[in-house]
């Protein structure tokens, strides 16, 4: 049996914890740390295929959750798998659903075989367990799935049990994390991730990550991180941080964290998120992020640059004859020369076509309701993610701290490398 | 002085009255007959300039009435003009805000001057005559301008005056054509045209269109086109066709007036349309087409193919592999093969790259609000009609027409061609 993955790990930071890498997939290689775009519902939203590799992304992530519901799996498998269905045919990533069931659902109940919760498409009950978020994953096909855990609300240590919780709007944990629901969960995501383990169909074409809970609290973490690393799997991820602590907590939970994972297998911290998140997990070890936050404050007008966030919106760009970042190469700010259909006077045509989208007419766009609007800062945004992720992986192989957080003041938020402190 | 435009006529058709050309303006050339997709607002909705210029586009339209609303002319001049300002750099055509200030407005009213109407952004007065609508489309930039005509709904003569009429629901106008208000529309085109051209302030930069109008009689068809082409100018439009009125009233009209237009300029026929529509105004001489069609039935999950339209939410889709149109080589039926990001197994990839989307995603897409359905068959339809335009281009040149009809029945839509009987 093949593995359905492989690391290689090509250099090591030695002023911190980082590592620069390469994983290999049934369907391609990505280069570690790796940002991957949410493409939830088989599309990462307003891009075609061809214009999110432009972006310079190498893997991207489904939703179980939201395809489970529509169009289901045995419709992707039918369609030759999630590779062939959305059109990308590099690496992809799946989570489990697990973490949209416990937060989206109006109605969920949990109990040791699984969870049970409402459709948002059409309101019927849905229920997923180990062995069926296991299988469904198998029949959407993506390179790396993700174990089934369970995942209650951060309050819930002062609710008693889940309730309705919707989106990212999940308060931080309180002081008392060992709360009877807390450590159940805990205990029910290693039982469940055996369970995962001997459902999974597919071994030598996907490889199975575990997860490892806990929360901030750190005695919860390192009991979840033993238990999990005790089965034998290809990668690990990091769940349930960034669901509203502050950043602080954020570091500190993956700086706690991520050494306890197995030095030669992908370390994945799953949900993360801004700049500033990624640096300092990838200074602890970590290898591999998803985040909707490129294209979801791109459909909201919000641009993200090396000194902040530009709201495009904004009355002050109406006029603004600039690009949203100079320099930047990405679609919005440096669109590609038109190939074909225009003829002419090339002189003209060349200045031009090499010209960039202004800010003004982004402004306008979204004013005005267009689709161009979202798409074009998506593309700046995803774009911008992966300038960072390539200029962490070359900082990382030349070791120069110093000169990154003069290019990225945002991303360090303050850290000042020095050669025998890491952040 | 320079002018504006240059139309070469490359080849005649003998069997009928189509002709193949070339436009130049001062920003590059394109084939004739062209099919120009609509930027109403200044984008074609959905797509970068880059995605309609592989589509075969190489003129675009913008809409005065539109972009005078949002973000008003001075904001795009400021901003370096239509071209910059929507990344196009290739030759652009701007209609003169009439038309919709006399179809879409709430509350218009009308007098030897021009035109009063609501705003249909913030609901303030706004005021176009034909000295403004020309100084507008003046600083938009446009390379082809059109002039602003007294447009009253299709139904007038059943009613007296203009009143509320949105979109395109009117109805064809009915056997009393010669009303009174019909009559002093017509006559107040040609002083409006004369006004239009007194008021244009760029005319080496910027080719000044005039507008025949006349409904579906024969007679106000002629006078308006005497008095029309009475004013030289560097081209003509067809206006106020394909309003409402059965196809074989528009192949009437078209074939009637075509030949009244100046054999050594542009003819432009407006907002037209159907491919049978195009087909048979391009087989009475017509050179230039716009129309929303393609875009609009884009959005609206319906494609094109020569065979008829698809329904593309329809169930019998779900499962579908197959493209919107086996062969087609647009960016939904053939997108192009990632050019970066991705690497790793050669075979695996390229075999999955060059594949086409689905029907049954693109119905998925729309079944989940997903702007990429939108997006796809907007790629597939403009590209589907560019396809068709280039197809009527080589007939013209080898006048070909019994293996166009077999290669586009829905065009011919029963047309049998002879040699010796245009259609």
């Amino acid at each position: 049996m093949a593995p359905a993955l492989r690391l290689e790990i090509l250099a090591r930071s030695r002023a911190t914890g980082a590592r620069l890498g390469r994983v290999t997939t049934p369907h391609g290689s990505f280069d570690t740390p790796a940002f991957m775009p949410v493409g939830t519902r088989g599309t990462v939203k307003g891009l075609t295929p061809e214009q999110v590799a432009r972006t310079g992304s190498q893997i991207v992530l489904g939703n179980t959750y939201h395809l489970l519901l529509r169009p289901g799996p045995g419709v992707v498998r039918r369609l030759g798998g999630l590779h062939r269905f959305m059109g990308w045919p590099g690496p992809i990533l799946t989570d489990s659903g697990g973490y949209q069931a416990f937060s989206m659902a109006d109605l969920n109940a949990v109990d040791d075989d699984g969870v049970t919760f409402r459709s948002i498409v059409d309101g019927s009950a849905v229920r997923l367990t180990p062995e069926s978020a296991t299988r469904i994953q198998n029949e959407l096909g993506a390179d790396i799935i993700m174990a089934f855990d369970d995942c209650p609300p951060a309050d819930v240590s002062e609710r008693g049990d889940p309730g309705p919780v919707r989106g990212a709007g999940r308060r931080p944990l309180p002081g008392r994390e060992h709360s009877e629901r807390l450590s159940v969960a805990n205990e029910r995501t290693v039982r469940w991730l055996e369970r995962c383990r001997a459902a999974h169909a597919r071994p030598d074409e996907q490889a199975l990550f575990g997860i490892v809970q806990g929360g901030t609290d750190e005695g919860a973490r390192r009991w979840s991180a033993e238990r999990v690393t005790n089965i034998d799997l290809p990668g690990y991820a990091i769940g349930g941080v960034a669901v509203g602590e502050p950043p602080e907590d954020i570091a500190r939970v993956v700086r706690f964290t991520t050494p306890l994972l197995p030095e030669g297998k992908p370390r994945y911290l799953m949900g993360v998120g801004y700049e500033r998140d990624i640096l300092s997990a990838v200074l602890a070890g970590v290898d591999m992020f998803d985040c909707v936050l490129p294209t979801r404050n791109g459909r909201n007008a919000t641009a993200f640059t090396p000194g902040g966030t530009l709201r495009l919106r904004n009355a002050a760009h109406a006029e603004d004859p600039s690009p949203i970042q100079e320099g930047c190469d990405c679609g919005a700010c440096s669109p590609l020369t038109l190939e074909q259909g225009v003829s002419g006077p090339d002189e003209a045509r060349k200045g031009l076509a090499r010209d960039h989208f202004s800010r003004g007419y982004i402004r306008h766009l979204f004013m005005a309701g267009e689709m161009l609007g979202p798409i074009l800062v998506s593309l700046h945004n995803l774009r911008y993610f992966q300038r960072l992720m390539s200029d962490i992986r070359r900082t990382v192989r030349d070791d120069d701290w110093q000169g990154f957080v003069r290019r990225w003041p945002q991303a360090a938020a303050g850290w000042t490398p020095s050669p025998s402190s890491p952040a």
